[in-house]
């Protein structure tokens, strides 16, 4: 496949896909349960695509800021990586899909030793925060910052205050979880400064831009899409990538890895993340969440797309 | 069965049984999970009896001074019916026993609607707790200890601070549960001021004299052993018998009613509250745990007694 | 209280209790599980009570005969015990509640050692099924049945072939319950056999009357009514009255308890079984279920008549 | 990297790595589960590369005959999507790992509606044996072996009738589990009828050039090695690669995915599968399981391979 013509294709049709897989967004509902994001528009679709080539396509809302949400911790994940190497995260968080929702606490309470599944679920990226190096959580939410504003080449990037406040208050359920692994003796740092790097790093807003940017980083294996330098050691994406397959789209992993087949990270406040390796960053935002917690309309559009241009990885 | 021979025969026997019974205790070993309580005696063991005409029979450690812990959680059980009625406690925990550990959140995440199976488990003491009618956490643990020192009679009964300190440092897995009922809008006060009033009254320090009051009460259907007034309405008193019955002892209840029959309710410092329905209030203590959470000795001894004096309500 | 007057008050009372009863069966309906059971009058009602001094009173429909379905777990249990004694009888089955539906496999694959935590559901009654004596299961089976008519007193006691065809055709559950405890080495002989005997034993058929003859002899502790001769050792029914407080009412045996008081079992076709100790054989049945599997009508009567009368054992 | 290089390299290296991760064999010993499996030779190891080119590299004991146990479930789920396409299949099997072990019914009892997680654990396999086009179990046995056959080029290929016959003889939590499923309606036939064709295809017995051979047709996405004719429609081998990487090493594939980084099925016989995509099949065969189920030598040295190699589809 020439990808000179994909890109014209995908620049062709886009639009038509996108009010397409629009539709799709009234079988679904923003978040409610962070009580800022049930205000994003239901409707609302936007997708940036930023080749490796510098080459950049957007269509519809993708100009509509929004939080990162758990698309977020497939960075802290890197970040952690990057301060206490492979050893040090894996004794902490393990390697396998759970099959529970995302902020379940049952394989806590079943599975020795305790120590959550993976990195991506709501207890894995609590125990990740703690992992960043910093002496205290403002300097630790600093680093990540500084590490997300490297990565998009957006220094400007920045938390949306609102949300995060929102999340504080009413995350009862991630303060339960956060206190299970202290008990458990995986979080060893005082709860709510674990919680206060969490919450802060899953408010850093941005546009689909940011999110195809931080994509295309991974795509190109760490490495910086301008430049070309090393921004992230391309062993910590391959083991990023291959959480994102099978656990970046919560307990809709497998069918997304069947259906799209592309390396994604979703998030509550509708964001996707997803990428095609060597090739594309992609960022998509639709606010309306199916049942698993993943954009209806942003799935929707990334299956038409993958399916048009064969780009599973499998 | 006369009652002067059965108390003959318990004044004779008590003290050989107590011995054979202590010698149990090396199969079990005190709480660790409370640091304070870990220093407890391994090997002591201790009862007195109280009967309704006023008799008193102790033996052993009976002096030795020990936090009633989970034994208090029939008591605000107690004061929240008193306080909220039957309807208003029943709206907030559920009247059947587990199965699974007395501090596991499986049922919480797994059975609608989310609220504690009943009210002897940590999840549905802690839902009690924030039941006591009182304006500030203070005023709350005041009325309960009021409530005990009237049950007792003894207006010195008091805190151990030690102990309180020692949990309310250390009892993140309660957080836990804490929090996850805050999130299921079983609480809604603050967690900590919750958590405050539940350790508090887990840390009133007695004797087992003070548990063989406590149980004489029970056993005469909520009235003073010795003025016969009405200290707690009998329907309240039939309701807690009968959760010490199904679910007094932790995930042994099961074994406990078909071998010893009394209704009983264990507290993790190993002490035993027991009563022989209109006649006996016991208080046993045995720091030494078995797996389940009760006094080794304790149990044995309870076994020894209500087999000898045929007591099972069964 | 004198007998003589709850007595009259029972007989004079009764059938305006039982009319306000019959009303509730319609918030439940038949077991439709078994195909059979589904066609049983849904607004059925009735009671036989037997009282220790010979006297009996009936109103309602306590002359449709029913299958007892789990009613016969407490006397195969029975039978059981005195067949292999305590020991043998709980090195395949526990004594506790497990807070799980009658038909649960979470605790045979989450509690070492993957036991049955009591005689009373599914999986403890298919093991108890495996420990009555005989060759065969035919000699099983006949061993059961004539402990039932033993019991009843009525010779012409049998089966209702439709149901057990019926049940043994669709218990796929119960099959794959049974597989379960062969492969955790709780059953040594062959399913299908062990199956043919819990088939048969669930579908003994009488009438309220029967029930009441058989909860008689547990209310006097063994003892044949007529006669005064032990048919079941007095310790037997000690442990089989406390199953039937913590675990005769499935997963409302705790609020029953509470409720009502009385040790009991309940089955699907929508009898059940209760005791006043010492005193009276209840017998009840009501086809019409609640979404506990217990008679709506059924439990509504006995929570009538056992507040009237002052008889909860709490 | 040059192909040619690599295959050097291979050819060189792989006698020393082989004999490194044989002496990993050590830490793991034979399935007992299945009675016959347990005689396996404990320190076996062995491996076949097969490239697409036709060349071919075996060591060690890569004559070993062993039985392919769950890796056939890689190709019954093949059988089944062509016979009765993605929707046939899906309406019975979903699409996710589970976090549970191969054998668990958790999910069956606790997650609507019921159905099997995903094809590869067993509860998924059974109901895709069901789904294999037969008017008879001996119909559909049949036809699975014709396509193992097929796919393997070699018309001998045949059972293992010991292990098939010790395996049905002792299978009894599969048993439970295809009941549960009946009484899920996910099966529809005979319970031993279903499990006749389930141990049968597990216990097709091949060497590691079968397994290669397989592999290989994976890697070209369907194609015959040798005549590049369509045997397995691509979309279906895409489905089958997603399921190898998300579920195909029990519960240890996220870290498989993340250390080897390949599309694998393990078996219990001590057989993996593995392909590198376009370009190699590899059979390996080492007996000795780790606690996950799967060869610790065989996984040793692919791990060793795909480092060395750069392999990771990641």
């Amino acid at each position: 496949m020439l990808t000179t013509n994909e890109w014209d294709l995908l620049s062709q049709r886009l639009p038509a896909w996108l009010e397409d897989s629009r539709r799709e967004a009234a079988h679904g509902s923003p978040a409610s349960y962070i009580p800022e994001l049930a205000h994003a528009p239901a409707d609302a679709l936007g997708i940036t695509i930023a080749a490796a080539d510098g080459r950049e396509l957007a269509f519809g809302d993708s100009g509509l800021p929004f939080t990162l949400q758990s698309i977020s911790k497939v960075f802290t994940l890197l970040l952690a990586l990057m301060d206490q190497g492979e050893e040090g995260v894996f004794r902490k968080v393990g390697m396998e899909p759970t099959g529970d929702d995302f902020n379940s606490m049952l394989k806590l309470e079943l599975v020795e030793p305790g120590i959550p599944f993976n990195p991506l679920i709501n207890a894995g990226a609590i125990a990740i925060s703690s992992l960043i190096r910093g002496r205290t959580p403002a300097e630790k939410s600093e680093r990540i910052l500084a590490f997300f504003r490297e990565l998009t080449g957006d220094l400007n990037l920045g938390y949306n205050e609102q949300v995060r406040a929102s999340e504080a208050a009413t995350a009862h359920r991630n303060r339960s979880l956060a206190y299970f692994l202290k008990d458990n003796r995986v979080l060893e740092e005082e709860v709510e400064e674990v919680l206060d790097v969490y919450f802060r790093h899953c408010s850093i807003e941005g546009t689909c831009r940011h999110i195809a940017r931080l994509a295309l980083v991974l795509a190109l294996n760490g490495k910086d899409p301008d430049t070309g330098r090393e921004l992230v050691p391309r062993r910590y994406v391959q083991i990023a990538k291959s959480f994102m397959i099978s656990c970046g789209m919560y307990n809709a992993s497998g069918e997304f890895a069947i259906k799209v087949g592309l390396p994604a990270k979703s998030g509550v406040a509708g964001g996707i993340l997803a990428l095609v390796p060597g090739r594309y960053g992609i960022g998509v935002v639709g606010p309306a969440l199916n049942d698993k917690g993943n954009s209806v309309a942003g799935v929707h559009l990334l299956q038409t797309m993958s399916a048009a241009c064969d780009w599973s990885i499998f």
